[in-house]
């Protein structure tokens, strides 16, 4: 992370928010490449990007953005990557990296393979991290700091690219680790996609009641309730173009969480106390181990005491 | 909350885990109480209860702990409520206040209502308040500021029992509500019951897959897993019993969540991309909502980033 060597002399980044600013800031931070040139669909966004250093240049389109670029970096919602790729897929510079950072990998390979000229690399990649935050104001250069980056090359990908991608995300704090596609998309369905519909999903439930007022849900959230309202306020397009683009997994795993509330639900039903502490104490474990591997504060509440208690 | 008069000469103490000792410890901060007396099962937690000056005296068993107490507070789960009452029940002090701080109400009046003496003013109470941590070390002072204490008296209670109580739980550093133990246990089902089981539920799912390791799971939670695992580290014991004394309104609450979440599994399969985008857009508003009534902090990711980042 501490290196001062530079890994491409140009990136491009299509789209500059909480990913994509935070890519500009930490690449600035480990000094690993020479000239960030940023676009965004709106003139406030390219504004913004410069104003916050997330980026030395910004385009007014992604085609002018990725000339002569070394590094092409997709940070948009994923559901506009086709349209991407048709567009930049003649000014992309020959031997150039086409990446990602987007929370689906089958669905972005089968946008951006029959577009993209056949000399270029396309790479894709996600990065598990992130906030409850959007846009290029919530970005900042330590996101990745300690946290996963998987790439998902295509079969008989290029060695030397694919090592270069590498050492890009470890300069900018990550660890790195490569799958294939389809096993990335069944991966992040249970630690990712799963938990962020059920999130969203509880939370849309407890808007809707009538016995209860939202006034109740809003005072007695701590609870538990209001730690599904972060993930629940994450960006709705991102998420949209998510789960449409990651359908089968999803559902997959989907179908495994709703066959075990069932079965939880009959526990309950019946008065089967052994069935449920037998859960319950099985779970706690998990968070142990997490938080050993580093992806997860020690602290309880998550610290929320230490910041929100004046003693 | 600063106030220095004393509410009670002397308190009895049920239990000293999470909340049970970080009564102890608000009580001391205020100043509200002359005497603490605690009583656990293990000699263990006594001692602990002593060097961590959370009581100022123990005893061996209940019985003797609410010897000459004005107020006597259970705080152990909710399952053991029926055999505490009993065995207390003849040795109250006239005119006592006999309370609790468990999350289900109705069980508890259920539970202690026959068992107790005509001459003691059983008001239950449940601050929301706590930590995924347990036992006695879990506690402290500042645990309950800012955060809603609810008491569920009967019909008929006490004006001066219930401001007595009333003025104990602010002088702790909590605000007050009033309810009915049936309102009581619906409006914590959705906020707080219902999200511990699908938190217990998701992680246990992750758990039992075959196609994704363990360790993947692990690695990659920060995606969204790691924040239900937070919860679904709470104590088994009293989760159990939470579910198995609030049968009627989870299982109504459950009933809501699937149905909603079967919803969402169908908008994802058909590929109703509004559908999604419409529930995904109206929830971001409640998180503020939250926010601004000072249940929850501002800081993106519950200020995670401040502790585990190293900048």
């Amino acid at each position: 992370m501490a290196t001062d060597s530079v890994i491409f002399d140009r990136i491009a980044l299509i789209g500059v928010g909480l990913i994509g600013g935070s890519i500009g800031l930490a690449a600035r931070r480990a000094n690993c490449v020479g000239t960030i040139v940023a676009t965004a669909r709106s003139a406030e966004t390219r504004q913004a990007a410069i104003e916050l250093g997330l980026a030395d240049q910004v385009a007014e389109t992604a085609a002018a953005a990725v000339q002569d670029a070394d590094c092409v970096i997709l940070c948009s919602p994923v559901g506009a990557f086709g349209d991407i790729g048709a567009e930049i897929a003649a000014h992309l510079k020959p031997g150039a990296i086409i990446t990602d950072v987007g929370s689906v990998k089958g669905a972005v390979v089968e946008a951006l393979s029959p577009v993209l000229p056949a000399n270029v690399h396309l790479i894709p990649g996600h990065p598990i991290a992130g906030t409850e935050k959007s846009g290029p104001t919530a970005g900042f250069a330590s996101l990745f700091d300690q946290r996963w980056c998987i790439l998902t090359p295509p079969e008989g990908a290029d060695g030397h690219k694919l090592a270069q991608l590498d050492a890009f995300w470890t300069a900018l704090g990550a660890e790195v680790d490569v799958m294939t596609p389809a096993h990335h998309d069944l991966v992040l369905a249970i630690t990712s996609h799963v938990p962020h519909l059920i999130a969203y999903n509880i939370v849309g439930t407890a808007d809707d009641l009538e016995e209860v007022t939202q006034g109740e849900v809003i005072k007695y959230s701590a609870g538990g309730f209001r730690d599904f309202t972060r993930i629940a306020a994450s960006d709705p397009t991102m998420w949209r173009d998510i789960f449409l683009a990651n359908k089968d997994a999803v559902l997959e795993m989907l179908g495994r969480f709703s066959e075990d509330l069932s079965s939880l639900q009959r526990a309950i039903r019946w008065g089967d106390g052994d069935a449920l502490f037998d859960l319950f104490s099985r779970t706690r474990a998990i968070r142990q181990q997490i938080i050993d591997a580093g992806q997860e504060t020690a602290d309880p509440d998550f610290g929320r005491h230490n910041d929100d208690d004046d003693g």
